[in-house]
Order: C-alpha cells, then sequence, then structure tokens
C-alpha cells in the first residue's frame, strides 16, 4: 500500500466539512496520497485543485488506504456512514474523529470490529487551524492499531496523544478538557461582569486575568500529584481561607448586581469541603466534593 | 527622609505573620531602611537579624518612614490598628495590603484621610514566595499617593500595577482574578473526578490540561475585545456548538457516578444563552448570562 511517488501512506479521509477539509489539506501539504470524499461533492474541489483523488462512494474510499479517517457532525452520520462501507473496512484502521460520548466510542468500536476493521476513537481538541500545525489530538483503541499509524496521524498536529487501550478514554479526556475550558471561561466572564458593573473595560482585565491564568497554571500539576497521593497539604492557602474569599466574592457580585450563581456554586462547593472537615487542607481536596454528587442534588 | 547609608527611601512594615514577613524581606534585601512592628514582638527577630529596626508601638513604626505598609489578618486588625495610630500618619501614604472588599477599601480610606494621611489599598495576587520577585500586586487610590512611591513598592514584585484613582479597584480586581482562579481549579478537579472514575490518575490529565489551559488562556484578550465592542462572532465555535458538548459532559459524569454541579450550571447558562438568541454567537455573548442575576435565583 506504499505510494510509489512520496513513499508515505496513503489515506482516505470521510468528511470534508470544516474540519474535515482541515485534516484532508494537512496530509496533502505533508505529500500524502490522499482520497476524499464527502456527501455534497463540491466541497471536495479545493482539495482536488490539491491533489486529492475525489471517490464517487464512501467504500471506494476506504477501499483507497489502508487508514480511514472520518469527521462528520455527528455519531448518527458516523452510523449512516459505516453502514454504507460493507466489508470493506476488513483489514483496515479506522478512526473516527467526529466528537462524541464514551458510549458512542464503544458503539462505533463495535460495529468497526464486527466488520474486521480495528478502531481508534479519536478527539481533537483544536479549531481546523491548529490542525497541521500544534493541534493536540488525543487517540484511544488498540496500540496495535495506533502504532504503525502514528507518524501518518502525527501530520495532523504536533499534540497527538495515544491514550491506551479502552476506546472510551478520548471522549473521557475531551469532556474533561472542555469542562476545564468552561470553568476558565467562565470565570474570566464573571470577573469581567463584575469589573464591567464597577466601570471597567474587560480589556482592562485581561492581562490580569492572563497572568492569573498561568500562575494557577502551574499549580495543576503539584494538586494533581496530591489527588493520586490522597494526602492535601496547604504551603500556601487552605480551604478555609478560600472560604472567606470566596465569601468576598459573593458580596461584591451581590453589591454590584451581576450574577451570583457561580460564585454561589464556588462556595457552596468549599463549604461543604469545611463541613467535610476539610478547612486546614488545600484546595486539592475539593477533589472530593466532585467525586460525590451532593446530597439531595440532582442524580 | 532620605537614608544616608543607601540613598533609598525608609519604610515601616506593620504586621509580621507569613506575608508581612516576606513584605520586610524584600525591603531589607533592596536596601531600604526599613522599622517593623507586629502585634508579637517575638516574629521580628528574624527580620532584625538582617538588618530591621523594631519599634515599640505602631505609631513608632509609621513614624520612622513616609511610606507604611500594612499587612494584618483582617479588616478588624487594620481598624484597631489605625485607631492606635493617633496623628501620626499626617503627610504619610499608607498602603493596606490585607485582603478585603470594594467596601472596607473605602472605609480605610476615609479613616486614613481623616488622620490627614494618603490612602493606597493594595492586593497581592501570590504567596509569600512571590514577594520580591514576580509578584502581581495591585494598587488603587490617589496616583500622587503611588507615583513617588512606585520604585519602592515595584521591591515587593515585578508585577506591580497601579489601576485608578477609585480605591474600591483593587479588591474588586482581586476578587475576579480569586473567581477566575476558583474557575480554572473546579473545572480540574471536575475533569479530574470524571476521568478517576474511569480509572485514570490525575497526573495523566495533567499534561492535556495544562496544554487545554494555554490554549484558553490565548482566547481571553479576544474575547474581550469583543466584550468591550458588543459583538460576538463565532470564528470557532458557536454557543450552540459548546452547548451539545456541556450536554456530553453532564451524562458523562452522571454515568460514572461524580458530581454534575458544575457541569449543570455551566450547560443551563449556555441554555438561557440560546434562550436569549445568542445560540449562534460565539462564547463572550455568554457575558450578558453573568451581568445579569437569573429569574428566580436568589438576589
Ligand atoms: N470545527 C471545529 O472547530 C471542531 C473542533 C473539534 C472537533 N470538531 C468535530 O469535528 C466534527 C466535524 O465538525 P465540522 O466543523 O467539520 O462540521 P461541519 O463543518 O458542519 O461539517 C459536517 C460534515 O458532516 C457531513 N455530514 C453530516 N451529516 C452527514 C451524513 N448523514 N452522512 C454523511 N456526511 C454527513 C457534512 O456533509 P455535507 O457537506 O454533505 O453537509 C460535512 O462534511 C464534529 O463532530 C465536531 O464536533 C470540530
Ligand atoms: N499568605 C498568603 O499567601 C497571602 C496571599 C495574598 C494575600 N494575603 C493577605 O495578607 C494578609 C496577611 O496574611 P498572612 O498570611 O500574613 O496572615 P498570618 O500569617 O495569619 O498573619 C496575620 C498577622 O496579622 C496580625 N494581627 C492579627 N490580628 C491583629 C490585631 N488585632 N492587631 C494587630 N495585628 C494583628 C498577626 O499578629 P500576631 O503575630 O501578633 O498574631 C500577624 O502579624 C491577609 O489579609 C491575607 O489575606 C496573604
Amino acid at each position: 500500500m506504499q505510494n510509489l511517488d512520496t513513499g508515505l501512506a496513503p489515506v482516505a479521509v470521510l468528511g470534508l466539512g470544516l474540519m474535515g477539509r482541515a485534516l484532508a489539506e494537512a496530509f496533502l501539504r505533508a505529500g500524502h496520497p490522499t482520497t476524499v470524499w464527502n456527501r455534497t461533492a463540491a466541497k471536495a474541489e479545493p482539495l482536488v485543485a490539491q491533489g486529492a483523488k475525489l471517490a464517487g462512494s464512501p467504500a471506494d474510499a476506504a477501499a483507497a488506504a489502508p487508514l480511514v479517517i472520518v469527521c462528520v457532525a455527528d455519531h448518527d452520520a458516523v452510523r449512516e456512514l459505516l453502514d454504507s462501507l460493507g466489508d470493506v473496512l476488513d483489514g483496515r484502521v479506522l478512526v473516527n474523529l467526529t466528537s462524541g460520548t464514551s458510549l458512542t466510542a464503544r458503539e462505533t468500536a463495535e460495529r468497526v470490529e464486527r466488520k474486521g476493521g480495528a478502531y481508534l476513537d479519536g478527539a481533537i481538541l483544536a479549531a481546523p487551524q491548529g490542525i497541521g500545525a500544534d493541534a493536540a489530538i488525543l487517540y484511544s483503541g488498540p496500540r496495535s492499531a495506533f502504532d504503525p499509524h502514528e507518524p501518518t496521524l502525527r501530520v495532523l498536529g504536533a499534540g497527538t496523544t495515544y491514550l491506551g487501550d479502552d476506546h472510551a478514554l478520548s471522549s473521557l479526556y475531551d469532556v474533561a478538557v472542555l469542562g476545564l475550558m468552561w470553568g476558565i471561561l467562565n470565570g474570566f466572564l464573571q470577573g469581567a461582569a463584575l469589573l464591567g458593573a464597577a466601570g471597567v473595560k474587560a480589556t482592562a482585565f485581561t492581562p490580569v486575568a492572563t497572568t492569573g491564568i498561568a500562575t494557577v497554571a502551574d499549580w495543576v500539576a503539584g494538586y494533581a500529584q496530591q489527588i493520586d497521593d490522597g494526602t492535601y497539604p496547604a504551603p500556601d492557602a487552605t480551604i478555609g481561607t478560600h472560604l472567606t474569599a470566596m465569601e468576598h466574592l459573593v458580596h461584591e457580585s451581590e453589591s454590584l448586581g451581576v450574577s451570583t450563581e457561580f460564585p454561589r456554586l464556588v462556595k457552596a462547593l468549599a463549604e461543604r469541603a469545611v463541613a467535610d472537615g476539610r478547612g486546614g487542607d488545600g484546595y486539592a481536596a475539593m477533589i472530593e466534593q466532585f467525586r460525590t454528587p451532593a446530597a439531595g442534588a440532582r442524580a
């Protein structure tokens, strides 16, 4: 299956939306013989102009390469696409970069394996502009499927990471990182709203916020180690100290008339940790509040 | 008031807890003649060994320098301390680095000004180890009080920042950055809890989380500009797209049996933005949800 022109492994890309197109372009730029397919064929034109081969059906595209990449709108589209492939996947590796859940990852794995293919579930933690550059892309599934294709997959992003055998891992990491992203963005928006109510522009908050993010980013590795060790020393600030400052955040938000939902949740979680006897521990001890659904909270 | 030995301006530091001691040490290391006072005098000993002058009373300490730094446990301690100063503040600048709220900043300003002093309220966004190094320290109050002492204050941290005349600003920025900090930490803990329930160690999450934080940090300046402009284009992902992924976070958290409070709040805020017609906008349009207390939410 080597291509005589470039010596690089051929690839097939199914789905040429914003993301699929970026994937195909990265392969083409790197010199991989690239066969593409899209439901709406016209979207393939710019790629064909860059050297891609347009296949007439998903099965024809998949037949052209040992490595088949799927990136479509959602899980329903993935299922439809797979059902149309017949037994062409036999002996090939299918990599699905469509966003999904651990449940859909397991379902798709079963479907692909039933057809004799090997399955890697993937999650792209980047915008299309990051593809072919510094994009972080996570993969999970059999190592025997990942290893031979790693050099090819690495073309898509310098942050190519193999997580392990369990197909569910990439979507779990995906939502975990997204949750972190929303935490950052919502924290920033709360601060911007608070300062905005006092007449401060969001752009004036930016430098202080950016410094703050960089500072906290440096703590994460240490807190993660504490969580794995199950010990939460507080050389910096205790949860009790945090709680006092959280009360300030609630009061300032109240008196400036902005939303207090985010501050109240932050404070409620810390109050519960203090009630659990964790007031003298470092912030990482808060992990217990996230591990366990609160009594009385909706399941 | 120049010291003949070093040529550097003398300073007084009142309060020698973990933070006050770090402040005094930074001044001593930089060669500033430093007079100190602490309620429990014994805590001054290591500083005296480094060249500090120990004053017998807060008023004696304040009398020794044009710039008087206070850093004690809380606002009540600040009030007590100020009441004991008599009229020694007349013509001096008092800088209060005790954490507080915009309300306590205004109260303290009034108290100091009544005694003929000029007042700067400050907020330290760093641990004691950052003092004399890269600490971010925010100041607000009259520029005429800040400017002449800026070189001296900069000794305490490279991130010395003057915010403006309004004494409330430093405590508002302080809680705004703290809110951002809790957003990051809680987002990380939610992800660590989720992955932990699937058997993944928190330290395995760290590299992906750290990359994620750095990525999002780069978006903040652009989002701040959108907020100030009041327009929310979405070249990357719309709030509607985010909402789909938020549902994944809620479901994964539910099915792994971890807390869903943080995911549910994240999702509820985005649902409200979609209901307000913001589903096609970029994430910065979520600012509106933070500006306005939710209908029915506790005031
Ligand atoms: N864009 C990003 O920033 C980004 C980032 C990370 C992850 N992702 C994920 O990447 C995936 C694709 O996103 P995108 O931005 O490329 O979306 P998009 O621009 O909306 O493209 C959707 C693609 O799916 C195809 N499609 C939809 N229904 C189909 C069906 N029933 N059968 C076959 N093909 C179907 C579309 O074909 P037509 O052209 O015929 O409509 C199109 O190629 C999504 O899961 C998304 O969550 C995107
Ligand atoms: N430590 C940090 O990482 C950090 C970071 C940012 C901001 N801050 C802020 O800095 C301030 C001081 O923190 P810290 O860490 O230094 O606290 P600390 O180690 O607990 O020290 C508290 C200081 O306040 C003094 N004090 C308490 N009540 C007093 C009173 N009624 N009259 C006079 N002095 C009194 C104590 O004197 P005695 O020695 O006699 O008890 C001691 O010097 C707090 O507002 C804190 O929020 C601290």
